[in-house]
C-alpha cells in the first residue's frame, strides 16, 4: 500500500462571513469527503459581514479572511468558503501555502465530467460578479450563471421556500442545455447529493470540490508561484485600524 | 452662451493609499484640467497601505476608500486615483453618485484617439492585475501592459532613475505597435504632457482623464444603476473593527 | 475658481444624413448638456441619404460627413451624430481634431454606471452592424443589441407608434438582464430623460454622451494619434466626382 | 461527364482603385485560375483614389465600386479586388448576385490547408484595418498581420526594392510560426506561385482565391441573404453629387 | 474561352460511416454541383460505425476514413462527408492532396452570403462537438447550433417524421436571428434546395459546398502545408490490428 | 480521524502509446503522489503507435486506449497519460467511471497556483494541437505553448541532449512571463521536482496532477454526465477490424 507513512494534511477552511452556523454546515460537508489523513480546521471570520451578497460585502470580508489565514501559518492548504472566491488573489499573495477558491474548484471539477455547466447562485446581484469569475477562470463558453433569488441566510431557514426556488432554477438550467449543475453558494453545500439523485445529473458543491483540490495541491507539494502577480507583498507601512495587516520584510 | 447658470460640480478624488504627497500631485493635475464650474476635493485615505502594489495592498486599501466616499455624501461624482481601480465595484455599489476609475477612464479616453494602446505601469507584479482590468473593460485586443520596474513611491524621488526607466519602456511599447501611451500609475500623472511632447504620440494620464469622465457623468445626471450587480448593499450586521461599515436599511 | 479664463471650446456636430429637422433635435439635446464655455455648431450633411439604415446608406453618408469636417477646420472636436458611427475611422484619419462617435461615446459612458447594457435601435437590419461595433469597442460581453422595428424618420412622426414600440423593446431588454439602456439612434436623443424616469434605470443617449466626450478630449488637448492606422492620408490623385476629396501633401 | 451543358459563368472583378495597370495584372491572374466556362470581366473604378491605403482612401473607393456593380447587373458573382475588402458589406446589400472579398476568400482558402497564417500587407497603416477584418472573419487566433512597408503602387515599379522587402517580411512571418502566407494586397497577385516555390509553403493570393469562391457561390446558386443585415436598401432620397445612388423601390 | 485544355480534376468523397445508401445520396448531390471537368469518386468506409453520432462513433470512423484516402493516392482533393469533420486533422496530415471537411466548407460558404448562421444537426449529443468545431473555425460569434432530434439513419426513412422535425427547427433558428441555414448532417444533403425555396433563405449543404472548395484548392494547386501541425507523420512502428497504418519513412 | 474505513480507490492509468518503458516511468510517478488508499493500475496500449506525435498518431492511439478502458470495467477513475489528451472525449463517452486527461489536469492544477503558465512540449508539430486544447480548456489568455524540439522517445535516451533543450525552453518561457511551468509530455513526468528546484518556480507534471484529479472525482462520487455530449454511445453495428468496439444496447 502506498503513502502509508504520509503525515496528516492540515486543511484550513475559512468561512469569510461571520455566521458560525454556516461554518458548521461547511465543516461537515468538508469532513465527509476528506481523505483519511486529512485534518479539516474550519474557522469563522472574526470581522466583517454576516453574509456576502455582492461587491460591497465582498470587499469587507477580506480583512477577516486574511486574519484567519495569518492565524493558521502551519496549514498545508486553505480554502475560502464563499462562492465569490472572496479575496482569493490577496490570500494567495499572502499565505505560505496554496489557497483554493470554491468557485474555481467547482468549475474545474465539473469541467472534467461535463461540457456545459449551469451555476445556480442566490441573489440576482451576484450574477455579474460570478460571470466575471467564470470568464477569468476560462469557462465563459461553457458555464451559465443564474440566480434563484434566495438570500444567503434563508438557505438555513426552514419554511423560507429556498429549496423549491433552487430546484426550479436547476430545472431551467437543464432545459437551457446544462449537463451538470454547480451550486453557487457555500450555504448550499449539503444539498449536492440529494439534488444529483433527484435530477440525475452531476451536481457539484464547491466546498467538497475544494477539499479535494486542496488535498491535491498539498500532496503535489505545489505552492503559489512568487514570480509574477502573486509575489509576496513588499514590506510597507499600513495606517489606521488596518495597520496590523502591514506586510513585514 | 449655454450653461451659464449651472451650479458648481463637486468632484471628490480619493487617493486610496495613505501618502499625502501623492495626493497633492494628483490634485494639481486634476485642477489643471477641471472645467470652470468644477470644484476638486482631493482626499488621502486615512487607513491602509502607503502605496498599492499588487493584490494584497489593493484589498486593504478598500475600507479607507469607502470611508472617504462616506465622508463626502454631497459630491456629484468621485474618482479613485489608483490605476488598479481599487475597490471600484464596491465603491459604485455604495456611493450615491457615480464613481470613476482612472484605469477605465484612461482606456476609454485613449480608445477614442488611437487603435492600439501601450500601458506602462510600475512593478511587474501589477501586470497581470492590470491585464485582468483591461480584459474586463474590453480592451484585450487593443491594449498591452508592461512595467518599467519602478516602485510607486520612487516616482516621487529625484535620483531614483524612475523617469529614465519609464521612458525606456515607452520606447519599447511604441516599437511593439502602440499608437498611444497610457500612464499606468496615478503617481505619473504630472508627466503626461512632457512625455507626449517628447515622443510625439498621445500620452494619457488616468487622473486627468477621470476628471473629465466624472464631469461628464455629473453633467449628464447619470447615476450608477441599482438594477443589477450594483444594487445597494442590503442591510446586515458587520462585526469587529469593520462594524461601522455595515450597510443600513 | 479654476479654469476661469479658458477660451471657448467649439464642437462641431455633423448629422451625416440630410434631414435637417433631425439635426435640430440633435443640436437642442447637445446644447442642453454642453458646458458653459462650449459652443455647439450643428451641421446637416449636404449630400447622401436622407436617413442611414444599414450598410449601403452608411457608405454613401461618408463623403458628406467628410466634407462637413473639412468645412470646419477650426473646431476643437467633432461628433458624428449617427449611431452606426458612420465613417468614424475615415473621419479620424482626416480631421485635425478628435472625432467622437455617438455609439462609442454612449457605450463608454453607460459602461461606467452599469455592468450590462441594452442597446435599442430602429430597424432589424441595423442589429448586426451595431453588434460589430459593440465587439470592436470591447462590449461584446456586456451589451446586447435589439431593434424596435421603427424606421428612423418615423421617430419624428406623431402617430407612428414609434414611442410605444421603443418602450416595449426597453422592457424586453431589462427583462433579459440589462442594467442600463442605450438609445441606438440619434433620432431618439430627446427621449432619454423621460425614459429614464419611467423605467427607473439609466438611459444613455449617444448625442449627449458624445458632447461630454468631445469636451473631454478637447480639454485634455488630446489629438488623434498619427502613428498607426490613423496616419494622415498620403497625397494622391482621386478621380471623378470625388476628386475634390484627394488628400494633399 | 458532368456539367457538360452548363452555361457560362460571368464573374465581375472590380478593382476599386483607379489604376488600370493594376486591373490588368489582376485580370491576368484571375483568368489563369478560372474554370473553363467562366468568363472574367475586369473593371477599373471610374472614381476615387488611385490606390487604397488606409481608412480614408477606403471610404472614397466605395461609390466607384458600387457604380461598377450597378453597371454589370447580369453578372453571376462579383469580386472586390482590394485586400481591405473595401465596401464589401455595402456591395453585398446592393448587388443582385453574391460578392466576394479577396481578404475573406484568401483566409478561408488558406484556413483549409494550414493552421497558422501570416498575412503580409503593404503599409503599416493597413495593419489595424486588416486585423479588424481578420477578427470579423474569425481568424483572430490563427492569422497574424504584418507590413513590408511598401506603398501599393511601388509593387509595380521595377527597382523599388518592393520584392526584397516582401520576401524579408515573409521570412519573419514563417519564423514566428506561420504555416502558410497570404499576400495582403491585390497588387501582389502575380507573385504567389514564385514565392510558394521559393519558401516551400503555400502562398495564397486573394484574387485567385476569390475567383474560385465566386465560381463556387455561382455554381451553388447561392445569393446573399436578404433576411438580416444584408436586406436590400430601402427606397429613399439621396442628395447632392451622390443622388444617383439612391435606392429605388 | 479559358481553361479549355485543363485535365480532369478527381475528387474523392469518403463517407466515413459504413452505410452505402447514404454514400449514394452524397454522390448524387456532389455530381449535381461538380464543374464540368470534375470527376467524383464516392467511397463508403470499409470499417467502423454505421452512423456517426457523437465522440465515440467519431473516433472509430477515422481508421476507415484514412484507409479510403490511402486507397486513392491519385486524387486531386478529398472530402470527408460527415458534418463532424471526422478525422479531418489526421487526414490532412496524411493525404498527399488537400482534404475538405463539409462542416468547414459549409460555414465558409454561408459566411460569404450571410452574417448569422443557424446550423441544424440531428441529435442533441452532437451540439457540443459542433459548437467546438464552430469555435475552431472562427464562427463562434456568427453561428448557432441546434438539433432536430432525429437519428442520422432516420433521415432516409419515409414516415420517420424527420423532415417535419427538421423544418420546425429551421423555423426556430430563423426566429432567433439566423440569416442563412446550414444543414448539419451529410444525410440532409439532398434537401437544401427544397428548404431554401420553402423558407426563402439560403440553405447550405456541406457536401455541395465541399465539392466547390475541393475544386478550388485543386485548381489553385494548393496543398496542405507541411510546416507546422500538418507535418507528415514521422516513420514509426504501429502495433496490433492497426499496424498497417504505420507511417513509412 | 476521518475516512478511516474508506475502501481502496482503483485508478487506471493508460499509456496510449505502446512503449512499455514509458508506462513504467509514468507508473512510478503516479504511485509517488497517490494517496494511501489508492491503487494504481498502469497499462500500456496493446495497439497503435509507439509514440504520439501529432494528429495522425493521435487518431490511431484511440482504439487501443478504449480497449484498455474496456478491460478495466471496475476502476474508480481512469487517466489518459498522453499530453494531447488523446481520445479524451470518446473515453468519457464510453467509460463507466470518470476519465482524466493529463493536459487538462496539469492546467487546472497550475491555474490554482499561478496566473501565467508556460507549457513546454516536445516537437513543434504538437504546438497547435496543444494550443487548441488550451483554448478548449479556457486557458487561452493564461497559457503559452512552446516546443523544445525533442522527439518523445528521446526523452528516455541518455546522451540525446533532451534535458538541456528542455531547460533552455523553460528559461525562455519564464523570460516571456510564465509564473509556472507545465511539462507538455508524459515522458517528462519524472523531471518535475528537479526542474522546480532548479528554476524556483512551480513545475507541474500532468501525470501526478491527474492522479490527484482522478482521486478527487472518485472521492466525490462524480461520474461523467450522460445528459449532453457525453451521452452513452447508441447501440449500432461496427464493421471490419473495429467491429468489436460496437456499442451494445
Amino acid at each position: 500500500m502506498h503513502g502509508y507513512d504520509k503525515p496528516m494534511t492540515n486543511i484550513l477552511i475559512v468561512n469569510p462571513n461571520t455566521t458560525a452556523s454556516m461554518t458548521a454546515t461547511i465543516a461537515e460537508v468538508a469532513r465527509a469527503v476528506a481523505a483519511s489523513g486529512t485534518e479539516i480546521l474550519a474557522v469563522t471570520s472574526a470581522m466583517g459581514p454576516a453574509s456576502i451578497e455582492g461587491f460591497y460585502d465582498e470587499a469587507f470580508a477580506v480583512p477577516g479572511l486574511i486574519q484567519a489565514l495569518q492565524n493558521a501559518p502551519d496549514a498545508d492548504a486553505a480554502i475560502i468558503a464563499c462562492f465569490d472566491d472572496t479575496g482569493l488573489d490577496a490570500a494567495r499573495s499572502a499565505a505560505p501555502y496554496p489557497v483554493v477558491g470554491i468557485c474555481e474548484a467547482a468549475l474545474v471539477t465539473a469541467g472534467q465530467i461535463a461540457k456545459r455547466i449551469g451555476i445556480v447562485t442566490t441573489l440576482p446581484r451576484s450574477i455579474v460578479p460570478l460571470e466575471e469569475l467564470v470568464r477569468r477562470y476560462g469557462f465563459a463558453e461553457r458555464a451559465m450563471v443564474t440566480a434563484c433569488n434566495v438570500p444567503v441566510l434563508d438557505l438555513e431557514k426552514p419554511g423560507s421556500g429556498a429549496r423549491d426556488k433552487l430546484e426550479a432554477e436547476i430545472v431551467r438550467a437543464l432545459d437551457r442545455g446544462a449537463d451538470a449543475i454547480v451550486l453557487g453558494c457555500a450555504g448550499m453545500a449539503d444539498l449536492a447529493q440529494a439534488l444529483s439523485t433527484k435530477f440525475e445529473v452531476p451536481v457539484v458543491d464547491g466546498v467538497a470540490a475544494a477539499v479535494k483540490q486542496a488535498e491535491a495541491l498539498a500532496a503535489l507539494k505545489l505552492k503559489t508561484s512568487r514570480r509574477g502577480a502573486y509575489a509576496s507583498p513588499g514590506a510597507k507601512a499600513y495606517s489606521g485600524i488596518l495597520q496590523g495587516f502591514a506586510p513585514r520584510a
